[in-house]
Parts: structure tokens; C-alpha cells; sequence
């Protein structure tokens, strides 16, 4: 950490800071400049809260230099994690697909949807049970009637589930159906939820928060690892901008940092980041171009009859084609699509 | 609703979005155009999910046009709502100030600001027992310990009791100890949290999300009504941006139009909304003059030594030179800070 | 500044990075940390582009430290700039009206505003000749007609025009008719216009970019005053966020970090601003609160017939009773509307 | 249109607006509705400034439905625009690379970059000559030398050149040097600029404003074309957020809509993009999956000495690999690169 002192800064000024990071315990090497001082500051700060040195007189600001965290990060563990689902897996070189209706509708449809996806080998199908809507007076999901539905589909074809846990007091009920817990964007900084889940034995598919730094976004998987859960996946699906083209700004050039500072895999939800069915193809593509490490793409036998998200949920035939332009694409990025 | 076909579409497909309109029970209007038809819908949309319209062959975009709320805006209730906490209240004509540090450090600390708050006719505490951090590592809070330190200053000093409650899990606790129930700006849209806290006796103060739109906001506040608890009071404490000069932008040009839409009172948290002590004041007084119905302010007898957010919190000699020329503003504006 | 080594940078990494900022001229200060080592520079750093060391093997990232601006700076003059313009002036605790239609529609319509002003002791009369339309459809203004109108304006009733030039060819032309010359928002960074305006003879009103941090925003004003031009007024028009219920984000919280920056007067337009009329009167009053130097509104005698931006546009009757607020709210702040 | 009336709205305030409506020569279409009137707009209102009739009493807002831009959009134009320069061409299932220094340095650097691309079949140079920088303390470019330079490149390698015009005085010596005219970010909406530009005989390749809205560059493009070029190219360069991982977020998703929309050709700069000369090649592989047109890519010998810009530039060697890349990317998505 880095204390800028205000150029007016007495020289009484920049010896208090000085001492009161000593009696912290740390380090403070002050450095006169041409127009003000700073005063470096190394030793263990992350266990105290020196943000409390911003309140001294003479000080101009603090800044941060070392990142905060710990388990997530790359230098803690160089390898990338891998998941492993038998018969699939995520993360570590393999590109995996997630895909399937935005809610759970209904026995009928969400049958049919495991049958499509086990048939076009899919091992992952996403639906939610638990709705999060902007109106109270939307439809809110099946609850627990949509848990059975999704245990059923899993024990009829095999095929795994992720579905979206909104609150600790369902995690139990989500954990006996699902395969993969997810926490959505409005849940990125929900810290009881995260507390409880970082006791799952069960993967966690982490939604960037809508206007989450990189930074925030690696801190809520550290809550996840700190408390003891270490598979922790990704998912950017687009962050909230002024732009109105799509419906979310799909941050694609996210990924490469979330590789370089974190082993952990992120996957890439093209549905929610634009919004358009017309653009998912073209951001599913640049997502595995761009490194990612899945999909998670909604599809639904007749989009038009969706009980939400339709406009942004592409058929079957459409998912046909796309599943063969990233199968010509995975090859030459030496990738598996799995 | 008005449903804007695309510019090649055919005959066939606007028959075929209209009948589709008229098969949900609404009525369909027609107007052809220029160089495209666009169909107003008229009739209870609210009841139908009529996004999938956005699903049919030629359909370019849909256009919202009645405001999603009901319960919450000013069409439903004319009259501002006001909260009464005797001996004291909040909104229509009030200037209500909350203060009081970031976080229950110690009985201490709270006892003195209880006794410092309460000679200066304040009557409305803050500070946090359970605290979201961005790091699992920071201090959490002091949680039922700090929830009983709030309950002994009220009962010795009289003064009311604002803090936040994170989950469904402690509400209980918190309404014992509280008399608001304070909803974070990373959990607005914690629909589970906001269902829970429908059901409360005590007001909400529920502050705006990091980067949630103005209908966002009230359709949370919404779920608060739906739900039966019509005691909520809104807080702007800034939004992101990408501006770097404040820790987050505080947005005080929601208030108009909040005031126009809503019956709800509003207030303003110029700690959190500039994350700077120095720009406390002015946006406090900006605050009162934009039409808010109050302030939460951060403010400590020590704020070098605060657990956390000691840079944006003031201490007591400003906070006084600021009620002095909230007082004075006030007087003007016609109203009575309490 | 500083330069953050990664936690894997070698000692020789280290050694090269300090061999290099020694020979620019600068002073290097390695700091090895418990993860990491740090190197503050010192030395007159503004002089040299030390980006480059961002290249360097093993360095992490650079940490700027002094700010980039000289003149604007209150470091550098601690005293407000006052700009006079008999009978009226700008800055150092007046608080300045600048009124008038968006733009010159005809020679009537602008006499009869500079009268309707002048009779109501405001000396400065807003309206463009040039105007920046986002549509080369739209009404393009006036241009050396509009002009040739409001300099007949100034001459018959004696009020000061300020008006928009948008490129360096027209801005003599502007100077003749003008007394003081507007930079659009469009054109903050349009750095030909500046390096003109830096040599005229007149005040020149900065608008802040539609998504300028403060830092680009005084540079732009640096480029003013370093060309020679010392009368540069800022002036607030609201950012570009994702926030809708408004045209722009009226950032009144820039409003006290320029003052303890900058020397430099800072008025704030709350007609672009909000883009509703409703919310103008609010906002003038917060910007006067909250510490503006004045306001610049869109005023015209029929804002329905307006030929652009009516729907934020006042009469003057509203005018009036915004002007009777803004005298009320000025007392108690010891402020003086001029 | 749709002018949507208030809840409380009078008949005689809806007669009002429809008979203004019908007073510009357009027509009207009333539809009450269940909580509100809407009354549609159709015939030619582009001619017309509509917008005053949001100044109408009992006017809630207007709703644009029509895209206001013409020449640039593929309702007009169905087959994409090919823009030939021999040997080259852009757009139309090219993918076209131009690649070079961020500045002009020196006529030894120019050449040697322009040998090195030559040899790799690269056809098209880029190097600024005129810089725009945000502190008038960098350096400003080597304008007129920096533009001799250039052309003397051209001479002598037979490469093409693309480089920026900053303002109208000096498009006839950019002509003189360059094949394309490149207009910065800053200067999208410097509507002097592009009313000089758009009677060019020379391409101009139009960067996306910092914060411009896909309508807003689309109308910036418009400009160029309405004035009588019709050689356009779209480039986007990252648009301004809340995010801090990358110097701006690159918006790709923005591709799929330009394509839809438009038949102008988009390149995508992924230097500028992100920032991080790390996240270059991932980027840039994503633009191409993406559906771009093509790639601007900041290239260096040495970019540890570059003059600008060189955390985000490459080097040779990075070049090659990154080209191998795209090569084997473009062949499965059916583009040839050159």
C-alpha cells in the first residue's frame, strides 16, 4: 500500500502516519518527491484495516497495491482447477455446454429438453425453479414442484443440473436435485448465501454481480473457497453499461485477466449478455475464441412459447448449427467441446 | 405496449402478431406507418408475460409504455406517505437526519454516540451489526452482540434504532433490537430477503442498488408493498459510474422524479454516496435543497479510529457546523428538521 | 508514481526496472514487500512518458501518483479566478445566471428573451447559432444569421452572450458576436478547438465530456491555460450512465472535489442535465447548495414551439419563481445572485 | 412515434395533441388504454422535430420507433459495402489487418515497420502523425513530418496507409499522405470534422465515440454519408464503464447489431480495446469469431521503447503467432484474411 501525502503536508504530518503504520506493525518507507510524499507501506496489511490511515491530517489518499485475494488466485495455486461431473467435466482445456430453458415450465417440456441435449450429447441442462423477477408480480418459478421435475430428468436420462439457488434456507432442497448450484447476478454479493454454499459439497456457478469490478467478482469466490467449497465456476453474462444495443454489455475481454489472476474456469452466458436470440451465435463463438471455458445457452423446443426469457432463448435447429460452428472452431484452438 | 414490426415484414406476420395479442385477451391497434406498421396493445398487460411477442417472425422490438408499479406510485396514492416513529417521523415536509458510525465497534462507542446524538436532537441511530464486505478476511460485523449494544443504547437514551439486517435468518433478531430495518444496496434485488421483510411490522429503509435503474428500485419497493409492509423509505447512496472522483456517484437527480412517480419518502447518504469526508457537507445540503426527505450520515468522535469507513465519516464538531447549515437551509425550503 | 512488480519478478527484473528509471533522470525506491516488491519514482516524472515501463519484464502494473494538471490546480494558485464581465463577473462567491432558448430561432424570439432577462437582472443570455445535432437531418442552427441576431441583441439591450463554437474556423466569427465562447460536450477532447481558444481573448465555458472523468476534464482545461487562455469556466451538463430516468447523470458531487482541485469557476446546467423541465427547479437549487458557482438553464417564452430541446425548457414564469428559490437559498449560503 | 399521455391526462389535453399531430402533416392514431391514453404518429416525422410535443400539458413522454439513420442502414442498402483499395479491400467476407506503431517516431521505425509487414502480406499501415493526448504536455505527434514520413513508407514499400485527421485545416495534407482517413474517439461527434470529411474522396475509418450509443455512431456515420461518401468503416475500440480490469470494454457484442442494422463494414482494435498487450490475441480471435471485418492492431519492434502506447502494444514475434492463429480461425469460419 501506498500513502500519498497532500503537497501542503507538514513535515509532523507525514511523521504521524509514519508511526501510526509502525504501531500497526508494519513497514513504512516514506519517499520525498518533487511535489509531495508518499510513503510506501509493506509488511502483512491485509489482516488490518490500514484504510483508517485516510482519516489523518496531511493525507491525500491510499493506494492499493497488492490484491486481495487469496484462494482464487493463480499465484496461490498455478495449475487451473478442474471440475469433474463424470461423464463430463469443466475447466482445463475442455469447453463445456450448458444449455436449456430459462424456467421450468413444466414436466412435459423439461423431459423433452433433457432428451434433445442427452441425444446432441450435452451433459449440463440449466432451468430455474427459483425465478429472481423484477416484479413481484411475475411469474416466480416452480419452486419445489420445478426441484422435482429437474431430480426426475436427471434420474430418467442422466443428464446433470444446474439451477439457480436464491436464499440458505432452499440450498438444501436445490442441492438434492441439482449437480451444479447457481447464484445469479443479484446474488453476486449475497454473503449469507455465499456463506452457506461455501459449506456445499456441490460445485457453485458464480454469475458476475450487473455492475461487479473484477476485483468484487473474485472477492465472492473467496468468500466461496474461504469457506471451504473449491469448486467455484465463473460466469460472465454481461455487466450494466449505457449501452442499449443489447440488453447487458457482454464483457468478453474479461477473460483473459480472469486467467491470468485466477485458476479458476469461467464459462460464458451469451443468452443474458445480449438478449437477442439473432446475437447469441456470433458472442458463443467469440467466447470460446476468447478463452473461455463454456457456455451456458438457453434453448428451448418453441422459444415463442417460453414462459420467459423467450426473446433471447434460440430452438433446436438453431442449436444444431451453432453446436457445429463451435465444434469447426474448437478444433483449431486445440479444444474439446464437451 | 406497442409491438414495432420490422420494415420488411409481411401482411401475414402483423395479422399473425395480432391475433396473437387478441388470443391473450388484449386489444390490438394497428397503425401502419412510412416505412413500417407498429401495433399498439392496449388492455391489462400487466397480467401477461407479452415479452414472447418479441419471439414473432417480423416483430422488430417491443415498446413498454405503462410503468410496471402499482402499489408505489403516486397514481395509485396521491398523498406522501409518512412514517411515524414518534417522537419523531419521516417524509411529507420532514427533514429527518440518521446518523451514527459505519459499524458497532463497542458499547462504548455507541453509548457516547447515543448520548451525543440525543442531546443534539437526533433521534434516529445508525450503525451496522451485520456488515457485507467485499472481503470474507474484513470485519463482519459484531452481529447479535452489536444487535444488543443497539437495543441497551435505545433503551437508556431513548434514541430509535437503524440498522441492517442481510438475510431472512435474522430478521427476527434484528426487528427486536431495530425500530428500521435497513436492505443494503448489494441485497435490493435479494427477492427472498424482500418477501421476508413484507411480512415485518417495522419500516424498511431500502437503498438503491449499485447500478439499479429508478423502475428497478421501485419495483423492489414494490415487493415490500405487495407483500403488506407499506412502511418503506427509499435511500439514494450513489450509483456506478465510471466517474472516479467519489466512490460511487451519488445521484441526487433520482429525487424528481421519484417524487413525481412515487408517494414514498427519499432520503439521501452523502457518507456512502462520496466515500469522502470533505464532500459530506456540501452534498448533504444539496440533498435537502433537491427535495429529499432526510440524510443518513456516518459520523464517529473519532473517526481515525473507526472500524471502517473512518475516510467518509465525520466527526462531531462537523456534523454540528452541518446541522447548522441544514438549519439554515431549511428554513426557506419550508422545512423541519427533526 | 509507482511501479508494481509481480510476485514472481526476479531480482534482475527488479535490478532492470531501477537501472531504467534511473537513467530517464528519476529516482527509484524498491520496496520489497511480503508478496511483492515495490519501486516508488521519484524526480520530475510529468516531464518523462514513464508508461514505457509497463513493458518491462516483470512489472505489474504502474501507480500514478501526483496528479497530471499544473495550472488548473490550486496548488498552484490558491485563490479562485474571478471573471469580469461588467457589469457581472464568475466565480469567487457570486453565483452567476446564465439564461436563454437553445438555440436562436429567429431575431423576435431573441429579443424578446434578452428584454425579458435584462428587465429580470440577469446579464448573460445563452443561445446557439452553431448547434451539434446527432442527426445531419435535424436543424442545424442558424449559424452567421444567429449570430448577426444575438450580437444585435448585446448592442439594443447591453446583456453578454454566451455561445457555442464548434470548430476553430468559426471561432473569430463567435468572438465578434460572444462573450464567452462555449466547448460543447462533444467537443471537450476536440484538443485543434482548444489550442485556438487558448489564444482568443475571451472566457471560454468547458462543458464536461459526456463520460469525462475530473482528471480529463481539468486537462482539457489545461490545455486552455497552458496556450495562454487564464478565463476558463467549467461548467456540469450531467455524464452518460446507464441510469434512464433523466437525459444524463447530473454529477453535482464533482461539484466539491473541483473546488478543492481547482481554482476555477464551476457552474452547472440542470436543463441537460435532467432533459425534463419538472426536475430543472430542484436541481438549480442543489446546484446552488451544494456549491456552484451559477447556472446556465434553457429558458424560452413558449417552450412548446421551441425549435429544439423543449421538453427541458422553462418559461418565464417558472423562471421566475425558480429565481425567487435560488434568492431565498442564496441568503443563508452568503452567496449573491448576479 | 408514440406520444404516451399521463394517467390523469384530460380529453381536451389528448384533442390538443392530436390536433397539433395532425397540424405538422402527420397523422394520429389514438388508443386508450387501461390506465393510460398512447397516441400513435405516423407519416414522415423525421422532417419534423417532434419532439416539442413532449412540452404538450398531459404529455408523460415520446417514444421513438423508427432508426433515424437512412444511407447507412441495410434497409437501403441490403448487400454489405466493399471498400477496394487495390491490392486490398475491406468488408464483404474479407478480414482485413492493419497493423503499426501507435505514433510516428521516426522515419527508420516507419520503415522498418512498414518492411516487416509488407513481407507478411499486411496491406495496410497504421501511425499517427497528429496525436490527440489528453495532457498538452505529451507529445502532440510529429504532425507534418510524421505525415512525409508516411507517404514516403508508401513509396517506397507500396504498403497503404491509415492515419488520423484531427480537424478540418488538415484533411488536404492527410489526403495527400494517407489511403484512409481515421476519425479518434474523441472526435465522433466533431460534426465540423465529418461535414469536411464526408466530401473525401478518401475512406474514412469512423471510431466508435467513448460512450457513444450504437444510434449515435450510426448518425456520426450517417453525417459522412449524407455529405456524399459513402466509404465508411466502423471500428470499435472499447467504450468507457465501471469496469477497471481493461483500459475500456471492448464491446463486441456490438458486431451482430452493426451487421443487422447496417452494411458498413466494423473493424474491431483490440489494442485500444483492452489496453493489456496480453489480452491482445484473445481479443482479437474473439472479434473475428465475432463477425468482425477486420482487425487494427498496435505493432512495434520494440515496444519497451515505443513513444505511446506501449503496455498495449505487440511485437513482431507476438504478431506472427497471433496471425498463425487468425489464419487457422478464418479458414473453418470461411473468411480469408489480408
Amino acid at each position: 500500500m501506498l500513502v500519498v501525502m497532500q503537497h501542503q503536508a507538514s513535515e509532523e504530518q507525514i511523521a504521524g502516519v509514519v508511526r501510526a503504520i509502525r504501531e500497526m506493525g508494519l513497514d513504512a518507507h516514506p519517499m520525498p518527491g518533487a511535489t509531495r510524499t508518499a510513503i510506501g507501506v509493506t509488511g502483512n496489511a491485509e489482516a488490518i484495516d490500514a484504510t483508517r490511515l485516510e482519516s489523518f491530517p496531511g493525507v491525500l489518499e491510499l493506494v492499493r497495491v497488492t490484491k486481495p485475494y487469496k484462494l482464487v488466485s493463480r499465484e496461490m495455486q498455478p495449475d487451473d482447477t478442474l471440475i469433474e461431473l463424470p461423464p463430463t467435466c469443466i475447466g482445463a482445456g475442455t469447453f463445456t455446454i450448458i444449455a436449456g430453458p430459462c424456467s421450468v415450465e413444466s414436466e412435459e417440456n423439461i423431459m423433452e429438453v433433457a432428451r434433445e441435449l442427452t441425444r446432441r450429447g450435452v451433459h449440463l441442462l440449466r432451468a430455474g425453479a427459483f425465478k429472481p423477477r423484477t416484479s413481484p408480480y411475475s411469474f416466480q418459478g416452480m419452486e419445489q414442484a420445478g426441484l422435482d421435475i429437474l431430480a426426475k430428468a436427471r434420474e430418467e436420462t442422466g443428464i446433470r443440473i444446474v439451477t439457480e439457488v436464491m436464499d440458505a434456507e432452499h440450498v438444501s432442497a436445490v442441492e438434492d436435485a441439482a449437480d451444479i448450484l447457481q447464484v445469479g447476478t443479484r446474488n453476486m454479493q449475497n454473503y449469507s448465501l455465499l456463506k452457506r454454499l461455501a459449506r456445499s459439497r456441490h460445485p457453485v456457478l458464480l454469475k458476475r454481480g450487473m455492475s461487479a469490478t473484477l476485483d468484487e467478482w473474485l472477492m465472492a469466490a473467496e468468500y466461496l473457497m474461504a469457506g471451504g467449497n473449491r469448486k467455484v465456476i465463473l460466469c460472465e453474462r454481461g455487466v450494466r453499461t449505457f449501452a442499449d444495443h443489447t440488453r447487458n454489455t457482454l464483457d468478453l475481454s474479461v477473460i483473459p485477466p480472469v486467467k491470468q489472476l485466477s485458476h479458476l474456469p469461467i464459462i460464458v452466458d451469451p443468452s443474458h449478455g445480449t438478449g437477442r436470440r439473432d446475437y447469441v451465435p456470433a458472442m458463443a463463438l467469440a467466447g470460446l475464441a476468447a478463452g473461455a471455458d463454456g457456455l451456458m445457452i438457453e434453448v428451448h423446443p418453441d422459444p415463442q412459447n417460453a414462459l420467459s426469457d423467450g426473446a433471447q432463448t434460440i430452438d433446436f435447429e438453431q442449436f444444431d448449427r451453432l453446436m457445429e460452428s463451435l465444434r469447426q472452431l474448437a478444433e483449431p484452438l486445440g479444444r474439446e467441446i464437451n
